[in-house]
């Protein structure tokens, strides 16, 4: 190589792509952290597989999921494909281990790759966050995918909502509306507005359409009255049970009653409320409070998909972030993928999505460095005894940096630790070793003092933040400096 | 996707690809958070770049680097590759923001893909740990990554030798044998099998060749034989260093003390020993001890791409590992990219061979599950009640899983618990229910008494390890059970 001529290249990154800034990685890990800690209280254990799969693994995924694969040929010629979600990896995992506890519970972060159009803050690389309990048939597996979700979010300090219904629901509605089979999609796609319609948006679309804000005509799905009457008379009920906005929820309990008379004897409704009923009865148990996970029957969270109890999650002082995490059961994937009838649920946190929204709430901290403390280089013959001075802070559990840039201007390595986040600083030369002292300077205090009006000229003279101590109570010095933050 | 059929789509990994069992996951975060700390200790931060990058971006790896990409095409048509390795993308991240701090310390765990011809222990995805100085001439910085890697490799509780020596060191030698430049490489090449063959073959292949355990005869390069013995010369002082095998370490600063000598006034010798003292000097300050840090002026790594110090870790009791981390200077490696001459030092550590390493020597727990508990399921109308007695124990921050299997017996309840490492299981049915109570047992016990000269019968009479204990003492119980481990 070492004949070559330098090659210039333009570095950029790949369209969709990005860097990730030391504090995202530090609010990111943290975040990981809490969710992790919060999960293997449950036995949820780790399990990593590999980044590539065999695109025919894939092929269940769709079309939509087909068309946004990463596509490669590996060194044998086999058609490859960067991994699209966790759950496929997790389907073949299962399949190839027959040995494997069961049930399974597992959780995966990592990476998946989509190659879709990206958007601001839509990336085609983002991280996820799946549990999932594989071979668990009983409904007690879905509630303790929610247990452990409260749990998660709780941990994290954030206020959020849980909501949770059952694909059988929807599907008894549709037959009590009388939505005849072939439309059950497209009503189910309009459903899916409420969120961000409204019922009475909702209702309009079942019917004869509408007109919205600016002025376009949506075209309706034409339903008789009596089965827009029947759909509306159940969002009455998802509405009533708090699913969105402020003030006291209505209890899970009340909800579900509410649900079974609406629902009557329909066929399938018995079945629907038995599901509701029995998660209900697991987080009273295990006390996960009415304010923090309600029933909201009017999810609905890929039909295709999902084959009895689905959930979600949102953060009400961001609802626009969406979901941040969901999922359900579905107990025919795997079989899908397989051949094989295992049942299993589980659900996915977007960890970026969740990451960006805690960054708006203001919950990262900021900040480049992750060092406390710079010692700074006053002169360079005495490196070795700065060395030392950084070895000491560093044997105090301390993350301590020494100056390494070319400055040799006091000035230009403050405005250094300033700059990456670093709030104290220690300055050392002749006069201190000689006397057995170091200065210690804590960079805030400057800035705390800007709000008095303190005249530049005072600050000089005062030196804020600054003290001369003994060396050998420089430790103490700095711990309490640092637990004022 | 309801309407498809179902798929059979036969369960594999791409070759060369692998799933990463619990404990290995677990083992690998125990390792990479020691590890992550030890270099924040430092002030080194966090950074996160994309899997893919542009092939022209990688086009400085050469030849064989070319071979081993991972190529697809961006969705944009650009030719695009999964990552090499993580010091092209730093040199890339530099290049694009150059705002960023300098010198910029920074670190980053992650995988990078190969496609390479996998052997048994050699994988085409692997994590790879780096930590690199950017901007930062002095040889202060080498002197840290020696100094964090000290830290971060005796953080992990393992026996290890660090080795390090200068790029120019050897060539100096090459000059004072008088090798012509164009048969350097080959030298180098003969000079990197010293650990594996020994000083007296490698004499051997400089000058007239020698045969091989099996038979078979090695080309020599056919050195005159004063440069072999000039070359010899300096072997003998690597030897006398300590670098490999028992016994007490010859401290660094007398190694160089000998190469000086050894050197005396050759063309580049005193930069190369310069760099040595200072290096050692700053060392000697932050107390790093001569028996893990030595200089071992035979070690070659890679002397295309080095510009000055070199650096490696090995482990004395699995020499076979090789080496286990390895870097050095690489001030012109930015600048082969960029076309900007950037000084950078840094080392990479191969986390995937470090953690099975670890394994070997059993320094990483094994067993499957993350869980200490399991509350077994005596009666299914009783969930709820184990779940607050999962609850319960889940508030004192231990793992606890409720059994959600299909077996209904205890007996395979607790063949679960002990087939997945759960070493304590919770009994409740009706009569401990009525009575407040609840059985604890640890499964480690029987085991314990395998030893001793009990019957079957005797087991089953005693019941080892279980007691039945006030539901009030459950918590204090299970602590003190764990704390024996």
């Amino acid at each position: 190589m070492a004949e070559r001529p330098p090659a210039r290249v333009k570095p950029r990154l790949v369209k969709g792509f990005r860097d990730i800034m030391p504090h995202q990685v530090v609010g990111r890990r943290r975040m990981t952290e809490t969710i992790r800690s919060a999960f293997e209280r449950f036995g949820f254990v780790p399990l990593d597989t590999p980044a590539v799969e065999h695109v025919d693994a894939l092929a269940g995924l769709g079309e939509v999921g087909a068309k946004s694969l990463f596509r490669m040929e590996s060194p044998e010629g086999e058609a490859i494909a960067l991994r699209y979600d966790l759950t496929v990896p997790l389907a073949g995992l299962v399949a190839q281990y027959p040995d494997l506890p069961r049930p399974l519970r597992r959780y995966q972060i990592a990476c998946v790759w989509r190659a879709d159009k990206p958007d601001p803050g839509r990336f085609r690389e983002f991280v996820q966050f799946d549990i999932d309990s594989v071979g668990a048939p009983s409904v007690l597996a879905d509630a303790e995918i929610l247990m452990a979700m409260e749990q998660a979010l709780g941990d994290l300090g954030i206020r959020f909502l849980i909501r949770y219904s059952s694909r059988r629901l929807l599907n008894v509605l549709l037959r009590m509306a009388q939505v005849p089979e072939e439309r059950g999609s497209a009503v189910l796609r309009v459903l899916d507005k409420l969120e961000k319609q409204g019922p009475e948006n909702v209702l309009l679309e079942l019917g004869d359409g509408r007109v919205d804000a600016s002025g376009d005509r949506i075209q309706g799905l034409h339903l008789p009255a009596s089965s827009v009457g029947t759909i509306g008379g159940f969002l009455n009920l998802a509405t009533a049970a708090g699913r969105s906005g402020e003030g006291e929820r209505t209890p899970r309990e009340a909800v579900i009653d509410g649900l079974e008379r609406f629902l009557g004897s329909a066929e399938g409704g018995p079945e629907a409320i038995g599901e509701l009923r029995e998660i209900d009865r697991y987080l009273r148990a295990a006390k996960v409070s009415d304010e923090r996970v309600i029933v909201d029957p009017s999810i609905a969270r890929g039909l295709d998909y999902y084959t009895g109890p689905v959930f979600e999650a949102t953060l009400p002082d961001l609802p626009r972030y969406g979901a941040i995490f969901g999922g359900g059961r579905y107990d025919g994937l795997v079989e899908r993928f397989l051949g094989v009838k295992v049942p299993a649920t589980g659900a996915s946190i977007g960890v970026d999505r969740l990451l960006a929204a805690m960054d708006e709430m203001g919950r990262l901290e900021s900040g480049w460095s992750v060092a406390r403390v710079l010692v700074t280089v006053m002169d360079r013959e005495r490196i070795p005894e700065y060395l030392e001075i950084a070895r000491e802070i560093r044997e105090a559990s301390l993350n301590v940096e020494v100056y390494m840039g070319e400055a040799s201007s006091l000035r230009k390595q403050m405005a250094y630790a300033d700059k990456v986040g670093i709030p104290i600083v220690i300055i050392a030369g002749s006069n201190e070793f000689e006397a057995g002292t170091v200065s210690v300077k804590d960079l805030r205090e400057g800035k705390r003092r800007e709000g008095e009006a303190a005249t530049r000229e005072r600050w000089v003279k005062d030196r804020p933040g600054q003290q001369t101590i003994a060396r050998a109570e420089m430790i103490a010095t700095i711990r309490s400096l640092l637990e004022e933050d």
